[in-house]
């Protein structure tokens, strides 16, 4: 018993470090940028609100449980901005030696456990997955038309990258959120 | 439809603002203090870790939802340190109408649906809300204990008052975790 406990709270003292993973995107109140840990709290409770607009039926609980670990890899690997340019298969590799690292300091069926949640968030083929990457693509869409734009000027975004990058990822698990945000951000880019 | 997601982004947009709602404890690296939306993902990923620490069985999954919005309420009542000292009559008024204003943003139905988990964890009567408030209560313990005391000088606490205001919340609903803290709690003590 003490040995696991050991070990699960070396993982979530491990863990304490996503607070301190910066990301692209500020708070809506455009104080700061947002940090991965808070993020990652934040669209848990998207999840919460908003699963009764998945495409398909989802348990709202695998959901939330993908989208509390979904970023953890960042502590090794960073965060890589979604409109950023960087290598995908240099990404893939330094974030599967991070996810073994990571889950690999709990408890051997806890860290099984956690990696099938994180592998199949990151396959994106379940219906789960697939709403919990919509989620997570649409809060910084939603925290850049709070700020007035955000960071889109500064990543020069056109509404096709947009569109290519991120509304065809949200449209796939909730179609009806991008169509509710659509008005907003046409109006976005048609004023700049 | 588009009123209810209306009414739904417009909860998830104040919820934001927990961002900026700082604690009495730092990360476990001392760097800054901590706020209380990321601290809600960090105790949420805690359920998800100890559950099975749980003094009586829990849903695991009721267990996250409470923590993830058990917060919410600071963005108007501010956070309210364990060993600080405040009026508890005063505090629970502000926090009610807090708890009104904030869930009110919500369509009805959801609405009222958070609020019952909120008014559950805060009772503390369900082994639910009884262990989420355990895992609450632990963590600023481990964060302290990871930082060379934390918090526990600024606020002069002596071991008798750690153990009668966070170790009686914690081994009511988890003595599992508390006992394997112990040692290290003690020694903290003893050294100062």
């Amino acid at each position: 018993m003490s040995d696991k406990l050991s070990r699960q709270f070396a993982f979530l003292n491990e863990a304490d470090k996503l607070k301190s993973v910066l990301r692209g995107t500020t708070l809506c109140d455009s104080s700061r940028q947002e940090n991965s840990g808070e993020h990652s709290w934040h669209i848990a409770l998207y999840a919460m609100v908003l699963a009764e607009h998945a495409e398909r039926p989802v348990n709202t609980d695998r959901v939330i449980k993908m989208l509390l670990l979904h970023d953890l890899v960042e502590i090794d690997a960073g965060d890589n901005p979604i409109h950023g340019n960087h290598d995908p298969v240099e990404m893939e590799r330094v974030e599967q030696a991070a996810a073994d690292r990571i889950f690999g300091l709990l408890p051997a069926l806890q860290a099984a456990e956690f990696r099938a949640l994180w592998n199949e968030f990151e396959a994106a083929e379940t219906d789960d997955a697939v709403f919990a990457k919509s989620i997570d693509r649409v809060q910084p869409v939603v925290a850049n038309l709070e700020t007035g734009g955000g960071t889109w000027p500064e990543y020069k975004v056109t509404p096709e990258q947009l569109d290519r990058r991120v509304g065809v990822k949200v449209r796939r698990g909730a179609p009806a959120l991008w169509n509710h945000l659509k008005a907003r951000i046409d109006a976005w880019f048609d004023a700049h």
